[in-house]
């Protein structure tokens, strides 16, 4: 049977599993990326797993994100990365050299070659024919280690893109039609291959902004094949060597497919406060613009400011509006410094940032209070900006840019007509994408051999192997539906010390009790109980860290919401499930003792576990897991288990260099 | 007798007093200026005074210190300055346009004006013959509604420059020359008039370097006369027509004189935490760096990046070493885009930033902790960096370059050698200072006609005259030696409210007792009761605005610090002076009394006020106060009484404009 783009790939990588769509499958990671947000914990749990080197093909660690080190911890962050880089071989990318995905997609994706990342747009370079995904930290860490990523196989949905774009519309209302149509849940579980002859009118560049905003579709990746664009980009990029032929196979078989005719496009905006409320600009028109912002991972290329440039060419920016670019990597600002461009947009009156991710995640140009910010972003969450009640609209650069020179949003068809001499920009490629690679590190060039632990940098805990006897209070007693924002609150004042583990471990369920981290600390064991949905929100692996961190030796709940349940094996607490009366029963500072030998029971595959209270009554409690889960967890925790499997006969993951 | 350059410029705009140093005199101020933290303050007084228009030659308002807009409150801050400069006539300069001393000096900095500034560098223009003065935010205001500005009469010092600056030894070298002979104090109550051939051999850059970091010595002003170096650089700017001719009498007599002979200067280097912590380079060398800044309003120029350029050219940053540049204005980045040298500082792993005072405040890149950072700025005031125990230098662009290249400090004639290929950069002027004023919007220019006030943005008090009768419990008996930290908190998250009166006046003297501004408010009038040196510490205005808000009518002390109590005035609160037994017998909660009429008393000149206490025991309060002092407190404080001087038969303080 044919077979389509990512399962040739994944076929390629697969070390466990069959490739059936909703089936578990284990994949080897080529490549893995992480920024300096999530690097740091990565990093911490890698230094935990004690191997020497990165075992992946290659490492990169990228710092975007808080490159404007609004505090020391942010500098000093992005000095232990460098740090970690250089101690153990990976890449290591300076504050504004650029955004990951960015510089990322320059210097090292590779078609056929699989990426993990920890961040959500990891996708991106989908766009020359490398499958890529996004993970939390630990999985990262693990695919460093050598170990394998562990995904359910995702549909595979064909998108067939006829015809070619007309003038003024671009790539980001490509994508922008994927969101009207299919909203922000229609990606869930799925991948998107474009094909047609739609996919291969359009540039790498081009590309690449449809597969990084595939990500607000809930994808679990995007991709295109390869083609002379592919090679032309690659050799443009100085990497012609790097190009591999990748298309699907003629019989090959889809989910789904979907169509759309590129040329009956036109200009299109996402509306506050979703990325999917999209309507065709004329509908928005006439709205007053306080703020437009050119950059991101998703539009923040060379080819994303050169049109921003062409059409402000002689003219200025609306004298109420404020416009920043925020070039996505150095490589274009450097291009676009040397071909004069820059000081061309400096002069229209173009606050011109250093290359950064900045104001897409509210670091940095906040809209004002009641004002209209039109972004070229891939986000519109309300209060994403960094106000509540913002409205930001999401859009091309050159929607951005006719706003911009208009002062209220307007079609740039419309502007066209009224200016008389505006001209469409189109899409333009350097002929050598010939920036300077200084601030990009490579391990040969490493200053480092040793990490530096700046005072708010911790070490990530290492839990033992199960024990035979678990034993202790209950903790905490709590209701139905804990989330993960009550076990670690996500407010930034509490977020900032998310690298030092032993610090965030202070305020774990301080929303529930305000005492309870302290008592945990000191009853060294114990157990929490909760009712029905447990741990249901985000896939905060902190949630699972911190209680693993404070002693916490498992959690008795009447259910579990799946995301947690699986941080809980990762992090090697033991997730029993309990019925109503024994819920009802216990009592907040019970004495619990699991009967049995928990240890060699996890191993065996025992499902039903005899729990003990105040040695005066007894109830049944429930492991449901997989044979992997139970190892993970009888290994204690998913780092052990990577270690282990490193020091012990190597097992089912191996190391992609071995 | 013949007058130096100080007195001409002082004898031209005296309305009141005679240039006796340490006589206070009244000078029409032609010029304001106003930065983007101080001047909402400013703007809201301004409101209170109820003029249609600016009355001053010119006022401009720039934003420089939040560009990076953090916070939304930054954002609404900018918006309301563009509002206020529109509505009231005043030049706005766009965030990202460029710090404010930068972008006067460029555009509207005349030699032989008067220049008051919401800034402690606004001596700058000093370098072409301006008269410049940093100041309160009040007094900005009261001079844009044509009051004149008192200042104590300074001491003229005569600074004569001999020879020549040697290669790699620069204007910054002048002034960490004058720091390491005068220290930090050396120029207090003093204008230093640069004088002799060596002044005449430098360009208005780098005499702008010495002027602007004159307040680093505590001077009033630091001034220069202008020749045809002056008429240069002003035609450069296309504003030859503003030059003016101002040059020292030759019989001018001085206070005093120093003589620094330039070509005896080597490159030097401000040691932490002071900047008169100056020794040669040589004596820190070897010094490994972290990272490397230049910028600020002192060497942030086109004429400061560029030798850093040409140094860089071919070379690249150390690799351990983070070099990041933030031009002083966008007319600086704008020229060196154009030329080329904005892609060449960039391939040689500069991070390039957007116009902005920044890191010089605090604001971004924050060095880590126990790291090295060198930068081109004025301060390195222990934690101003935004960490504490940092460890930060100040030196030259050339300085500061040599030590990005080779990752430690090093004296650039020794790593000249080192290279061989390494030219001293010296000094260069572009042709034309050819930037686009697209981001200077000019009255005429203007988008607003009404303020637009964010939620964060209130409305600023103004008193009554003085009443006839005061009387009020003692709201808070306090001890000896409270500061204006006390009465009024600088951190971060209580200054943030300085536009906003009402919501800053809650935290009044919660140092002291939390309850204060509750009690303070609901009682609706009332005293406070001091021991000695009330008020010591900052010439924070809010910590008299603040009480005056909450309905303070007075304060009885053993004694006030000076600028407070002028603060007192300048707020309408009395300053009433008691001996150790009254305050020693006030219990707080006691009803207190003027029995005298206050007002009239006041006004007439009365020393001697009776108070009486609980009904029951009286005590006499003294008030010091010169005639000036007591018209404003009668007339409600500063900004009453300027706004009556317009009601009523314009006094003493006139308009620039009548």
């Amino acid at each position: 049977m044919g077979q389509t783009i990512t399962e040739k790939i994944l076929d390629d990588h697969l070390v466990e599993g069959e490739l059936e769509p909703g089936e578990e499958i284990g994949i080897e990671i080529d490549q893995v990326l992480m920024q300096d947000t999530t690097g740091t914990m990565v990093w911490l749990q890698f230094e935990a797993l004690d191997l020497d080197d990165v075992q992946t093909e290659l490492a990169a660690q990228y710092c975007d994100h808080q490159t404007y080190q609004f505090d020391f911890k942010n500098t000093d962050d992005h000095r232990f990365l460098r740090s970690a880089a250089g101690t153990y071989g990976a890449h290591f990318s300076r504050p504004g050299n650029g955004i990951c995905h960015n510089v990322h997609k320059e210097n090292f994706a590779a078609p056929g070659k699989t990426l993990l990342g920890s961040d959500s747009h990891t996708p991106t370079p989908g766009g020359l024919g490398q499958l890529a995904i996004g993970a939390g930290g630990l999985d990262i860490a693990v695919a460093m280690g050598g170990g394998a990523y562990y995904v359910e196989m995702p549909e595979i949905v064909n998108v067939r893109l006829e015809g070619e774009l007309p003038e003024w519309a671009t790539a980001k209302d490509i994508i922008l039609e994927m969101l009207r149509r299919l909203s922000v849940k229609g990606g869930v579980g799925k991948v998107f291959e474009y094909t047609g002859p739609g996919a291969e009118s359009l540039t790498v560049p081009e590309r690449t902004t449809i597969t990084n905003m595939g990500t607000e579709l809930g994808a679990t990746s995007s991709i295109f094949g390869t083609d002379e664009k592919t090679r032309d980009y690659l050799e443009r990029q100085g990497r012609g060597d790097e190009y591999v032929e990748l298309a699907p196979d003629e019989d090959a078989e889809y989910a789904d497919e979907l169509v759309i005719d590129l040329s009956e496009l036109e200009p299109l905006i996402a509306q506050p406060s979703m990325p999917d409320n999209v309507v065709p600009v004329r509908e928005a028109a006439g709205t007053s613009v306080d703020q437009v912002i050119i950059g991101s991972c998703t539009n923040g290329g060379y080819e994303d400011i050169l049109p921003a440039a062409k059409m402000l060419e002689g003219r200025e920016v609306d004298k109420k509006t404020e416009m920043i670019i925020a070039p996505g990597s150095k490589q274009a600002s450097e291009i676009l410094a040397r071909q004069g461009w820059t000081a061309e947009l400096m002069a229209a009156g173009v606050n011109f940032s250093e290359a950064t991710c900045g104001a897409c995640i509210g670091i940095g140009h906040v809209p004002a209070s009641d004002s209209v910010s039109l972004r070229t972003f891939n986000r519109n969450f309300e209060g994403r900006s960094g106000i509540e009640d913002d409205n930001v609209y999401l859009c091309s650069p050159e929607v951005a840019t006719a706003a911009a020179i208009k002062g209220e949003i307007v079609d740039p068809r419309d502007l066209a007509d009224e200016l008389g001499d505006l001209e469409a920009p189109g899409i333009e490629l350097p002929d050598q994408y010939d920036g300077s690679k200084a601030d990009l590190i490579s391990p040969d060039e490493a200053v480092d051999d040793e990490l530096i632990k700046g005072p708010n940098i911790g070490d990530v805990p290492l839990k033992e192997p199960l024990e035979s006897h678990l034993a202790g209070p209950a903790l905490l007693k709590m209701t139905d539906n804990i989330t993960t924002d009550h076990i670690i609150p996500a407010t930034s004042d509490i977020l900032k010390f998310r690298s030092n583990v032993p610090k965030l471990s202070e305020f774990t369920l301080s929303r529930v009790d305000e005492t309870f981290a302290q008592r945990a600390l000191e009853a060294d064991g114990g157990f929490l109980v909760a009712g029905e949905n447990y741990g249901q929100g985000s896939s905060r692996e902190h949630a699972a860290l911190c209680p693993m961190y404070l002693g916490v030796e498992g959690v008795l709940a009447q259910s579990f919401a799946r995301i947690h349940k699986a941080n809980l094996f990762n992090f090697g607490l033991v997730p029993l499930t309990i019925d109503e009366d024994t819920y009802d029963r216990i009592e907040q500072g019970d004495d619990i003792e699991i009967v049995d030998d928990v240890g060699e029971g996890v191993r065996s595959g025992q499902e039903e576990f005899t729990v003990r209270v105040n040695d005066d009554w007894e109830a049944t409690a429930r492991l449901d897991a997989s044979e992997r889960e139970r190892e993970i967890l009888a290994a204690g925790g998913k780092l052990s288990w990577t270690k282990q499997q490193h020091e012990g006969s190597r097992g089912g993951a191996q190391p992609a260099d071995d």
